[in-house]
């Protein structure tokens, strides 16, 4: 299979990379590093991309990020950090690959466990995540040519408790590589609209 | 109780208020009509509405649409309709509360079953209702002062088959008196962070 993997020089991506290369032609794409590059918040960078890397047999997306803070600071403005990245930028991937996939392909995007174990200061996250979860559960009821959709629910890596570490204290963190095995799950197997949840 | 329902106008917050104005003290704020107006999309005007309407003990939102329409013909603008209206719409609602409710108080939003059985056309309404929930669940963790959040989400009413009953073949729909029954609970419950489900 040919396979674009978006996001590709994140700590999921890489691990998505390894697992995924060993059997099957990888195109890495990334924010400003990768083969190539992309802005998912900017549907024409999106549209651009697929006129680059051609047809291709499924899309991977471990990109986007969200806003972190309390509750009580939260505006509009902050709130529209994790919709028009994190949500709306892996939504514009699926709404075009759904026009260039070959037929029987698939997308697999990446939501996150604070959709239903959420943590302080993660509203924003918490948001997203739920709102991706549902995206994709109805995505995969309309899709046509065979295409599936699924994602993945990661809870906090292992290789991001340096960063993020503060936010979930008590939780088990799992390696990128357990992760990476979800999304291969989703491209070489078969179902449409599960949610893989890496948690619990 | 003094409560504030939001899209009181509207078919489900018309039973809201038949539940509620029995035992409270009820102020019906539309978008065109009601009591108080108000533009829920404009955190402004939403801020407007709180210093008119002064402290309350609990705020009812029935309000917010999204957009139907087929995967395939999706860009992000039409996107935005649900994004911005009954998803920031009531998250605006919420944020602002959170500052003006008296101690105790309660925040009840409203979701729906398309974030989990997903009908065709309905992909920004499940994105957004999914999103709805999940917002609740973190947002019910930081409050403050004893308030709580809660959400309803219902299947399509009896009262909206003639508009809405095509997208919902099979469903089986409920009243909104029934409906309504969720926001009591929620209100004069004690429950926070809950996804009150009225379908299955």
């Amino acid at each position: 299979m040919k396979i674009a993997v978006i996001g590709a020089t994140g700590t999921i991506g890489k691990a998505v990379v390894t697992q995924l290369a060993v059997r099957h032609d990888v195109i890495e794409v990334g924010n400003s590093s990768g083969q190539y590059q992309v802005d998912i918040t900017d549907i024409k960078s999106v549209e651009r991309l697929f006129g680059q890397i051609g047809k291709v047999d499924a899309i991977v997306s471990t990109a986007g990020s969200a806003h972190f803070g309390p509750l009580q600071e939260l505006t509009p403005e902050k709130f529209q950090i994790g919709l028009r990245d994190k949500l709306m930028g892996q939504i514009n991937l699926a709404l075009v690959a759904q026009h260039h996939l070959n037929d029987s392909g698939s997308i697999t995007l990446t939501s996150g466990s604070l959709s239903h174990e959420p943590v302080l200061q993660g509203v924003n996250a918490s948001t997203v995540n739920s709102a991706l979860d549902g995206f994709v559960r109805a995505a995969a009821i309309e899709l046509k040519r065979g295409i599936r959709i699924n994602i993945v629910s990661p809870t906090v890596l292992q290789e991001s408790l340096a960063t993020y570490g503060s936010f979930f204290y008590g939780v088990e963190a799992v390696p990128a590589s357990r992760v990476a095995l979800a999304y291969s799950r989703s491209v070489e197997g078969a179902q449409t609209g599960e949610v893989y949840r890496i948690w619990k």
